[in-house]
């Protein structure tokens, strides 16, 4: 598979944070000479929050996770690639319970505690014969150093491996976070889905992390997509393994940087899964202003970021605005033909709902050559504002999702 | 273009209709070489019904059509395809005004009983200074036998014309039905649309064919995607030229075998709409059945449908039925995981959450390869029922729609 052309030049080192370490071994899942199994070990309980898919066929670890959230008290997070358990009956629940017992066997912890993910095939009964034996490789050689091979053994279709981090000072002191992600379509439920990992030294009760993660998911992880479609899958987890005292107030004065930090991690999480989407030669953001309401304005955008016409007019870098009038027309949500404003870039290609007297295909062609792409759409009917993002719709995606037989 | 492979084999032959002629001719308002303006003229006032896209941003010709209907008397249709006059503001209003006040010129009728359709490029100002001449050509022409030219004359990307023709008896006598469409992506905003024009001649009043007519669309028009895109211009009209006392309820025995005549020729246009989607080399229907209601199994009938997942799949010939349970979970509808049966032709795949015990990869993969598809997802938790239609997703599509600078 060769790599997104968006890929990043450079991947950030994240630094070591005390009371986490992680490891990744190969238990032959699926892939042959990768690794595909990931541990993620706290010392001490972490404080852990969650956000998951909204579907309404979810995995079985995702049913798993949502059960055990509500203590918010993390030992672990096992993570496997190649098998996403999910569809598997009661198999499924066998073998999420059976991966939760082992990790909890080796580090010696409640099985409560182990937060678990897979992301893969669907369908296909998860293995997990071998897995206490695998757990066991993987907590030998569990080190506070390995964010980078983590981010690589959760990897399915991606075609690079999804990091960032920030420090953050609070009261004189530093502190950091430090994010992994995959995913490459919304979901190939074959290969992909969309996961990530957050993990913070600053100490803060689950309560407050929930609340966070909860409010930044809307803006990042729920504000992309590749093609629409949402995985079985989907989960992101946020935890505090911070020594001392909790913060436990969301509107302490202390999590200022934080929250920043949290904003700042997540977005660029999500701006490498849209960078790697599957078959993806640019990155699109679409902001949609002017509309009723601020939902109003993100289902507008999600119908433009998710229309094949659209895509594939960016993929031929056509300034095609007409797509865009059709994409909002079609979208459901109040809008007023005679007001609106559309631009590519800085370039305003159609106003007051007719094309610019003085429009130039030509500036319009300049920027829909770029790797990242601006759509603005003001609707001028109310104060509603959102902002998305995708990728364009290419052959290469037809070819990676169906040029193949299962 | 080549021509799709799923075009029919034969085209029917429509039978001339007493009191209703067509005429098509070059107008050049786009493509050079062929016909592009379509006159249908009724001798006497025929009833009309219609029924137009749902989008927020509708053509000027919609707005037309609508504002006009309410009489329900019209004697003529006109459409042009090679330009949508969509999103053409003040002036696109001006060049519907003018095509109806030109063609009511030379018919020598009120403008408010000409009908208006355009297909082609959104944006681009319609230039109507020739109109007049034009449609006098085409009266000069007219004839009861141009339906197939009247086909030809309204296509865009569409790569055969589409018809379909039922006799029906009424108390002894043979009445007739005849229908033409054009579409191909259920919209590509520079060339595509989805438009359709009826005539019965059994005399019925506007009323009852509106009301037969939006009925019918449900379950033929409205239920069949290319690519989720939904035109600015979608039209369909349905007019009675029958001379004699008109039947003005919507109960009365004599519509009964008109009724199935219109059920069938919308459903065959509706198949003949599928079969021409862009890129397509499958037709695939979808039928959800045991969902809450009837509503809730169309919306996941359509999310399997718009599924660009499930779409390639089917392209690649792969039973991958993993996607088909992701597109139920993400329609956002009730549904039970547990309960779901999932079956490619009259191959049961899944049951109960799971993959069938006797599962056989080599059975499925011979449904596929058919050109024919019939995909059955029985959710087991009420009574709902709906079936759409849909084709493959191709390299071809994204090649018709991304391959050129417009």
């Amino acid at each position: 598979m060769k790599v997104s052309p968006l890929a990043p030049k450079l991947y950030p080192e994240l630094p070591p944070l005390t009371g986490v370490s992680l490891a990744a071994v190969e238990a032959g899942i699926k892939y042959v000479g990768r690794k595909d199994l990931c541990l993620i070990k706290f010392d001490k309980p972490a404080e852990i929050a969650g956000v998951f898919t909204t579907s309404k066929c979810p995995s079985a670890p995702v049913d798993w996770c949502r059960k055990h959230l509500a203590k918010g008290k993390a030992n672990a997070i096992i993570v496997n690639s190649g098998n996403a358990n999910a569809f598997t009956g009661k198999r499924g629940e066998e073998s999420v319970a059976l991966t939760a017992k082992a990790t909890s066997a080796v580090l010696g912890c409640s099985p409560k505690t182990v937060f678990l993910a897979s992301t893969g095939v669907i369908g296909e009964p998860l293995d997990t014969a071998g897995f206490e034996e695998k757990i066991r490789m993987a907590e030998a050689i569990l080190s506070e150093q390995k964010w980078h091979e983590a981010a690589q053994a959760i990897m399915t279709t991606d075609t690079y491996p999804k990091l960032a981090t920030r420090s953050f000072d609070v009261d004189g002191t530093t502190f950091t976070l430090n994010g992994i992600a995959k995913g490459s379509g919304m979901i190939a439920p074959d290969m992909a889905t969309m996961l990530s990992f957050l993990v913070t030294d600053l100490p803060v009760d689950h309560k407050v992390l929930q609340k966070l993660l909860s409010r930044n998911t809307k803006s990042t992880f729920n504000a992309v997509t590749v093609d629409s479609d949402t995985s079985t899958s989907d989960t992101v987890l946020l935890a505090s393994c911070g020594a001392g005292k909790k913060i436990t107030e969301p509107n302490d004065k202390r999590l200022k940087s934080f929250k920043v930090a949290l904003e700042e991690v997540m977005h660029e999480l999500s701006m490498l899964l849209v960078r790697d989407g599957e078959g993806a030669t640019k990155q699109v953001g679409i902001t949609v202003s002017g509309a009723k309401t601020k939902r109003s304005a993100k289902r507008i955008a999600f119908a433009i970021a998710n229309s094949p016409l659209v895509k594939t007019a960016i993929a031929g870098e056509d300034a095609n605005w007409g797509r865009i009038v059709m994409a909002v027309g079609k979208a459901g949500e109040p809008a007023d033909r005679d007001k609106l404003q559309i631009q590519f870039g800085d370039i305003i290609v159609a106003q007051n709902g007719e094309r610019v007297p003085d429009y130039s295909e030509e500036d319009a062609s300049r920027v829909m050559r770029q790797d990242e792409i601006e759509i603005a759409v003001d609707l001028g009917i109310g104060k509603g504002t959102a902002k998305v993002w995708t990728c364009d719709l290419t052959k290469e995606y037809v070819a990676i999702n169906g040029d193949y037989r299962s």
